[in-house]
């Protein structure tokens, strides 16, 4: 049997993309070191150190912790794990709106934590009361989501950070998807904004890094060493991740991505798939349909469901929220064309 | 700052190894797809389907559940947690050997399980009897090493099986490093030979493949199934795993190790690297000192402090065990040559 990678001209559903080719390369030549074993490959070790310093800048923090994860599902639980491990109760709830990605929910069953779901607002951000209603004293974390996986929302991150003060949590800012566009609009989401305690940001999806370059960036070191607790003859930051063996090509790939794009290679990106987003979104509206405002480069659509079949049998990678509407993820690789090719697609249905 | 990747030729420490030249290949042509995403990226689910079916086939599963995770402590802690899920008691324990690898006791604080270690035998291997005594009605679950990271021990997978069952747990064989060449030797170790319920064989390490991919194989659909829950509209095995987002190249990298080396090219890295061992452990008594008789490809030998610090300064890099053996592991890159050379620089101390 013969298989091929997929071609990225016809993917409008992930939120990955195709890395740099700087980091592509990067990542061919690290792809046999393991910065878990920093004395065995001290090289990438190093490269690691740096892309946190880097994302510290992204995310609002000098003085920044925390290492290149395999993604964010493992940066998300890591933050819970935290949270579960500093909380003064043997029965935590994490409290985080409706719009949280899967990984959440994937943690709390890992981890034995109650995660209670707060509804969201008419625009789809969480709403700082409903929040605050399901917070208790033996809330270990509050959570914001600055980017959400199905609409592109970004939720009030100062208000949210409040709830969480109030009944003493750690606040956590999910940014996996939008850590690397949210720097160039005038949002408040992340430490430099709001008592943050830590953010996932991950530079293998906006970040355009290869896979697996997650992010986990925390504030105060403690909380990392929570994460490396039974570990007392390991020092670095990098004992703290959950996996053992990690993967070079993600680290290094992160560094070169990060060094050619940052800052301005990203603010490029982002007006160019914000302004494609914008006007997909107006095409999409004057053919008739239910668009969501893209507030990212996300646009949501209510097609019929023998529109998006149709779409799919054409051969384009397109998925649907939980409440059935078609999304268009305006990632790197995505252009104006290919949108021109499904706005044909569209046109030729009937 | 310049990086550059970790030459192999002084790396005697770690039990990752340079991937093989097609697995190479492969990784880096997938480097950009998501076996995490089925539905975007269908060719590389299809793939890690193949791998999952050859790994079968190595371990003496002719009907294999499972999936390519991260790594071993991945895969380790995913048998941990299925356990723990499918036990009848809120305080499970697992009771593993003392010789068992770290991310026993990484998953344990993860998952919130006690782990009870039992001493190991004169030849460093899991006792059962004193497995046994640690066992109760609350283990969830018993773990044997088929290869142990310090000295390279097989356990009596056979006798530890029944242990298990005496008290109804589930029965784990991590064979991360060791799967690769165990099939090569007399020992029992795998699905075939005693009642397993679950097991880790990784492929980036002894299988050549690049990093990411471990494995995590499972006799009863039922097991992956538990950490599936929450996703009922999920059917693919693939959903049960720990990360959202996963690597293609560790996916495809696996695929073409497996395709280029099982089983003539795995026998034949075996032959060679435990002819080596055995060599160098002759070498090493030859010259005064006392080494543990390598079962598998792994030399460990009681070297002086001092002598340690001297090859470290050579450049080697190598590591001790807990009890402070230097540890000499036989990865396919190591040579016969490199051996002379560390040689040649222990005569050189005096």
């Amino acid at each position: 049997m013969e298989y091929t990678p997929q071609e990225f001209d016809r993917v409008l559903s992930s939120m990955c993309t195709e890395p740099h080719p700087a980091a592509r390369e990067a990542a061919v030549e690290f792809l046999a070191d393991n910065p878990g074993d920093p004395a065995s490959y001290p090289d990438v070790a190093a490269m690691e150190a740096d892309v946190v310093e880097t994302l510290g800048e992204i995310v609002g923090l000098d003085d920044p912790y925390g290492y290149v994860a395999a993604g964010g599902t493992e940066a998300n639980l890591q933050a819970v794990r935290a949270a579960r491990d500093l909380a003064e109760t043997d029965t935590p709830n994490v409290v985080a709106p409706e719009s949280a990605h899967f990984s959440f929910q994937k943690a709390a069953d890992v981890l034995d934590v109650e995660v209670r779901l707060a509804p969201v607002d008419a625009d789809y951000r969480a709403d700082p009361d409903a929040v605050a209603e399901r917070a208790d004293a033996e809330t270990a974390m509050v959570v914001g989501i600055a980017g959400t996986t199905e609409f592109g929302r970004v939720d009030p991150i100062p208000d949210l950070a409040t709830v969480a003060d109030e009944v003493d949590a750690l606040f956590h800012v999910d940014a996996a998807w939008g850590g690397f566009v949210l720097p160039f609009t005038d949002h408040e989401w992340h430490f430099g904004h709001a008592d943050v305690d830590t953010l996932t940001i991950d530079p293998h999806k906006m970040g355009q890094a290869p896979i697996p370059a997650g992010g986990f960036l925390v504030r105060d070191p403690e909380v990392l060493d929570t994460l490396a607790v039974d570990t007392p003859y390991l020092e670095s930051a990098s004992q703290a991740t959950l996996a053992g063996t990690r993967s070079g090509a993600g680290v290094a790939g992160a560094h070169a991505a990060l060094d050619a794009l940052w800052p301005e290679g990203y603010r490029e990106t982002y007006e160019r798939q914000q302004a494609n987003a914008e006007w997909f979104a107006a095409a999409l509206r004057e053919r008739g349909y239910d668009v969501v405002d893209p507030v990212l480069p996300l646009v949501a659509a209510d097609l019929p469901d023998s529109t998006f079949e149709a779409l799919r049998e054409e051969g384009w990678r397109v998925s649907r929220t939980d409440s059935g509407e078609s999304r268009f993820v305006m990632m790197p690789h995505v252009t104006r064309e290919m949108l021109d090719a499904v706005l044909d697609d569209l046109d030729a249905l009937d």
